[in-house]
């Protein structure tokens, strides 16, 4: 490519909305552009990139079995209407009527099409286990979208859907997907982890995610650097910390006047703030009918709400009114504790805090707590559960070290569906018996354009983003100086870019005649990771300069042997 | 690719809607899967053929320097406001509102979001010409979509718009893409023909569409086979046949009683067609103000609407109601004449009207018409126009010899805008001067879903489809007899299979087990245009079988000699 035939735009600055690095350098790169809240022109250099990650997706997704096939856009309501998604789905699913009057969603995923597909193609055992994708345009009617490509309305994803006889089948062709995964974000040129996720509200079995870990992600994962471990922190399972140890103190009721944080009553007594316990307040309405709740936690940790609606009882919590507090046990937040509750409560105590002894809590009295809890002597034995967040240093769940953290972004989804789907459309095959099952249904998603917004977060400095060169825009760029004076600079100019281009290389020659410090500046903030400076003084003496992206300093390379050291760079 | 790890699924019947044979031919090869109403998944082997229209459109559109990105397809409204498309599309443009009651387009074609574009990057004449193009989803919200992919709602376009600074430079530009498209059919290996357009509601300056030849298809193509001339039947120019003799009849009324066609006129008074002309009565209101026009034809002639309103004083035209010829004229349609009119009546005549004597028309008196009419003596001079649409044998308009006419199915369309959408949308550029002027626009589509749909209507037999070599599914099907019998079958197959994929043949093995016949019918169906079978009885003479799909039989080849007879056959 001749930058002179190609649209470059760059900006110094990134408009005042760009609140994250990512999408202020795509905006400064001109890779992006505005149209609406959420949705964007992918320009001429944001497009190549987006194809590139296309490609490598398509590639491994081909090589693992999978089909590819493309599903429309525009999707007939009553589809999502057999699946229950229709009402479901909020205003997040954009929906339209056309001018007869029909409705349709948009599609922001395409389960109920190729389970539509599926339930028609395939009859018989013999056709599964199968796996069909699409790389397609999805739309989400995001509350606030934001972050550029990394929470857009419009955006594209690949999604893979695989159709199996049995439970087993399924989780095969889900390891095949995990591991084609894998070999993806490999490719890219990242650094990921794949993390054990909650299920959530799709459903099934299984899942796993994938995260382009960068120190700016939202999520939070957890895993151990001595195995394999590894799962978002919604899913981690904490361990109890410590054991039991006997008691040692009597129960004390102490006063704490305006203490109604653990912090502050710690600091009052001077009593590790590990030997504090945090209480708080559940209700469950069924029918009606109020149950409370007390859950414990040590007063250090954080309390993970996905894990609280899995404790027996616990799927549809809400924590209890102030009103609710002073009914059932007789005072205010920041005094509550275990010990004499107004009305039956039922206690459940995280892990770590079922193995503590001559505990602090509240004393369900306005500026009291109580000093030396200990379980089955000052309240009975509780309902234990894992209720908190893992924290840095934890035991490993597979007793094989310590748990670590980092943060990620969210690129990649694989879930076991098993046959919430297909059971609600009515897709089933033949068995070898001629009798109709169910379709055993895994799913597969990669966020294709977001996959950019990540590798900039993990990839940046202060001149710009730094691409891998699997998803550069460009390999490589050619700066010759001075193009337009010097006949020597042009003529090997030309020569270069031929011979590259003939090695296979992607490389953009820079012959729009700016200055260096411009044209470099450029190219940094684009990110593209190899550059070759061609120049009169450099070539007198036979050499040309190279310099990485991520390089201090040019080096100088024998014009003859550029292309094989440029192949060598690029491992081609 | 092996058929084992690929999807077919043929049909014996294609569904009762499937009207035209692409349609049929389509679903029955299960190309395309139906949504809904013009709305079609498209199912693996289908997509593998849109992929290869879209890669060849790609790479002569980067050849010919146009550039691509990416333009979303939900917009907003208000840039389809400024432009007067919002309300002047109608219930064809497809329109969404989002949560917050925002209303978006879902793109039909992108003019607004492409100036839009182009308006804030665009800055100096330096920048310029320039032509972005996409391929992208579109949606046309059509009363009746019909024909597969012919008339979808949800198809694949490719549209590119070029700018550039003055009308010299729109129509180098328009020049070079219409030189890219004639590059891009005849890589299709379709036969097509590019034709002057009528610019009609999209404004501009000079139009032009290409078409895929068929004999199924809806259009009328004018062409010269001894010059370059081609036009659609809308703008097709037809000149006057003959030359006015001198009058040699007295004008006399006679009695046709109930004779309101001209044929019916002729058979009674035995004067050959060619001596009636045929009388069209028009009323253009302005302000409330009425005034009348007689169109005058040749009775074997048909009248050109598009021409009609090109005529001055006629842009608004509209048919006479019997209640307006009553008064005009005094008599009833089927007998109207241009001589003793009851108002006053401007009357035109086509070119060849204006050439004849001795004339057959209506007298306006029921029952009666007028033999030996001449211009100047019976009737005052006409106006004279180009009225009606050509007809096979007419004078090229070029001087070069006769037209002929063949019937095509539209599949892209180039435009000259001019500033039309620049002067809406304020999309000016800063010339040499300093001073702001519009951009020239041009606009160039191709339908690429549509391309399948007319290649086939173009290239069938009862067998199924006839792909062209460059956009088949696949290149060539492999056929091995007995696969699981013979060891020899097997270990050639796979030989011959590594050997053509290493020479970069597209090619698929069906190793689904088939008999003979169910594997040549799916193939034939499908279209692959060449195939090889592999037998046991054959690979003991060293021989396989080549057979093109149209051949009628089948010919040895060697095994030794098989990739470079392919590649022979593939021009590769």
């Amino acid at each position: 490519m001749r930058a002179s035939r190609f649209f470059i735009s760059t900006l110094k600055e990134a408009p005042s909305d760009a609140e994250i690095v990512s999408h202020q350098l795509m905006m400064r790169a001109g890779m992006i552009k505005r149209l609406g809240s959420g949705i964007y022109t992918y320009m001429p250099t944001g497009l190549r990139i987006i194809r590139k990650v296309e490609n490598i997706i398509r590639e491994e997704m081909n090589k693992a079995g999978a089909i590819e096939l493309l599903m429309p856009l525009v999707q007939p309501a009553e589809l999502w209407q057999e699946t229950g998604r229709w009402d479901k789905m909020g205003p997040e699913l954009m929906r339209v009527k056309d001018r007869h009057g029909r409705e349709f969603a948009i599609q922001p995923t395409s389960e109920e099409v190729v389970t539509d597909v599926v339930r028609s193609e395939l009859k018989s055992y013999r056709q599964l286990p199968i796996n069909f994708y699409h790389i397609q345009t999805k739309f989400r009617d995001e509350r606030r979208p934001r972050f550029g490509l990394m929470r857009g309305r419009e955006f594209t994803m690949k999604d893979a859907y695989s159709f199996d006889r049995d439970v087993e089948g399924m989780q095969k062709s889900y390891a095949t997907m995990f591991d084609a995964y894998k070999q993806i974000f490999t490719r890219f040129g990242l650094k990921f982890r794949a993390v054990a996720a909650d299920n959530g509200a799709i459903g099934g079995t299984g899942s796993h995610e994938f995260h382009v870990i960068a120190s700016t992600g939202e999520d939070a994962l957890v895993y151990c650097p001595d195995s394999d471990y590894a799962a978002n922190m919604e899913a981690a399972e904490a361990l109890a910390i410590g054991e039991r140890g006997a008691a040692t103190q009597e129960l004390t009721k102490t006063s704490t006047p305006g203490k109604t944080k653990c912090e502050a009553v710690a600091e009052l007594l001077s009593i590790p703030l590990e030997k504090h316990v945090k209480s708080i307040a559940l209700t469950v309405e069924n029918e009606g009918k109020k149950t409370y709740f007390l859950l414990l936690l040590r007063a250090d940790h954080e309390l993970n709400e996905i894990k609280v609606s899995k404790v027996e009882g616990l799927k549809e919590f809400r924590f209890s009114t102030e009103a609710e507090i002073q009914e059932v046990y007789g005072t205010v937040p920041g005094y509550l504790g275990p010990i004499s509750t107004r009305l039956p409560v039922t206690v459940v105590a995280d892990r770590t805090v079922a193995n503590m002894a001559d505990f602090v809590c509240g004393a369900n009295e306005v500026d009291y707590h109580h000093i030396g809890v200990n379980w089955g002597r000052d309240v009975a034995e509780p309902i234990v559960a894992d209720l908190r967040n893992v924290v840095e240093g934890d035991a490993s769940p597979d007793g094989k070290g310590k748990l670590a953290i980092e943060r990620g972004i969210e690129v990649g989804h694989v879930f076991q569906l098993g046959t919430a789907y297909s059971e609600a459309m009515g897709a089933t095959f033949l068995d070898e018996a001629g009798k109709p099952a169910p379709l055993q249904m895994g799913c597969y998603g990669i966020g294709v354009t977001r996959i950019l917004g990540a590798a900039i977060e993990q990839n940046f400095d202060d001149k710009g983003i730094v691409w891998p060169d699997a998803i550069a825009p460009f390999e490589l760029v050619l700066c010759p100086m001075g193009l337009d004076r010097s006949e020597m600079v042009k003529e090997q100019t030309e020569k270069l870019y031929a011979d590259l281009v003939a090695a296979g290389i992607d490389v953009i020659v820079d012959d729009r005649g700016l200055r260096p410090g411009a044209m470099f500046a450029d190219w940094e903030l684009i990110g593209v990771p190899h550059r070759v400076v061609i120049g009169e003084r450099g070539l007198k003496e036979g050499n040309l300069e190279y310099q990485g992206r991520r390089d201090d300093a040019a080096t100088s390379v024998p014009v003859d042997g550029m292309v094989a050291f440029i192949k060598g760079k690029l491992g081609k």
